[in-house]
């Protein structure tokens, strides 16, 4: 199978990290958004809504969004049990990570790392920092309760999760607030075959 | 079972359809945001990210996001099949709605239709008028291959995309420029025991 994606950008790293996680065999193919690669004619024409990452299996079909792609490959791991129950809090993680935490944290950090937090996007900067912060509260809070989003194991919520969370810092977001937080991302640094964002 | 929602809203609209099409046995609690019903304490204590839709379960259990709901309620019906491509593929057209879709199409016409498109947030509004139409060329041309989002029978990823695109010209959107959605919200509206927003 083919991953289209770009390991700097935490969408793309949750699929990097499950498929060391899960020692996958996979084709990475560097796509570099800032220089139109999802925008050219032939990735358009995998992927009409033209984001990454992207899956395309040898029989071709393609699927993408990070966390639809994330949960199909953990299909039959640990880190996506296959209770109804348990399914269903993962993907509330999922769908909160990309509704209410990406949308501020993932762009704070594009306009500050990125771009170099230009004059012109500054308002929108700080604007982030306010529904950030929110996100992270209800992190911290549920983190409170259980070593991990979804209870004592680690499952595809918190891949989803860590991704933008562990590199909140570079979009101005003060981890040392969320001692749950921090503890939760050493926890999940120490699971095996873990690797970085490169 | 309980449900807290706003049948306005179409993240609750989903979870109301689905009741109905499924014939599931709930109580439908009202809840109504511009009065500050989901940021009672009360309401935060069963979802500390203060949204709706909220499902409560006899045994206290509690499951937010409107798309991890409506799978979870779907398990076992022909709208959440079991293999795991199926449900890949719905995954990708709900993760696709809350990320390229509801943040322009419902968020435009909350604004239009909520709030009467104040002056303060004109700027804003106009500016949804491009993602909005972009999501729908996505599902236009998605809708060009099959009778559903995901193949010829009706799924998740239809009530989830539904919800919001039959209502998009409250937010400004020109349907009749996407005769293959049109085509597509005839045929959920001819499903068994399908009910239209109240």
């Amino acid at each position: 199978m083919k991953i289209y994606g770009d390991t700097q950008s935490g969408n793309c790293y949750k699929i990097y990290l499950a498929c060391r996680l899960l020692d996958l065999n996979h084709e990475w193919i560097d796509i570099d958004i800032l220089k139109g690669d999802t925008r050219s004619a032939h990735f358009l024409k995998l992927n009409p809504n033209g984001k990454i990452p992207l899956l395309e299996l040898p029989n071709g079909n393609t699927l993408s969004e990070s966390n639809a792609i994330l949960n199909y490959l953990c299909d039959g791991s640990i880190f996506y049990p296959v209770d109804n129950w348990s399914r269903a809090k993962i993907h509330q993680w999922q769908f909160f990570e990309q509704y209410s935490h990406e949308p501020y944290i993932a762009v704070a950090r594009f306009i500050n790392k990125y771009l170099g937090l230009p004059e012109e996007r500054r308002d929108e900067y700080y604007a982030k920092q306010t529904g950030g912060n929110k996100a992270l509260a209800v992190m911290e809070e549920q983190l409170a309760h259980a070593r991990f989003l979804t209870g004592d194991t680690p499952s595809c919520a918190d891949i989803s999760l860590f991704a933008y969370t562990h590199v909140a810092e570079e979009g101005g977001f003060a981890l040392q607030h969320y001692p749950n937080i921090q503890a939760w991302i050493r926890h999940i640094k120490m699971l095996p075959n873990f690797v970085a964002m490169p």
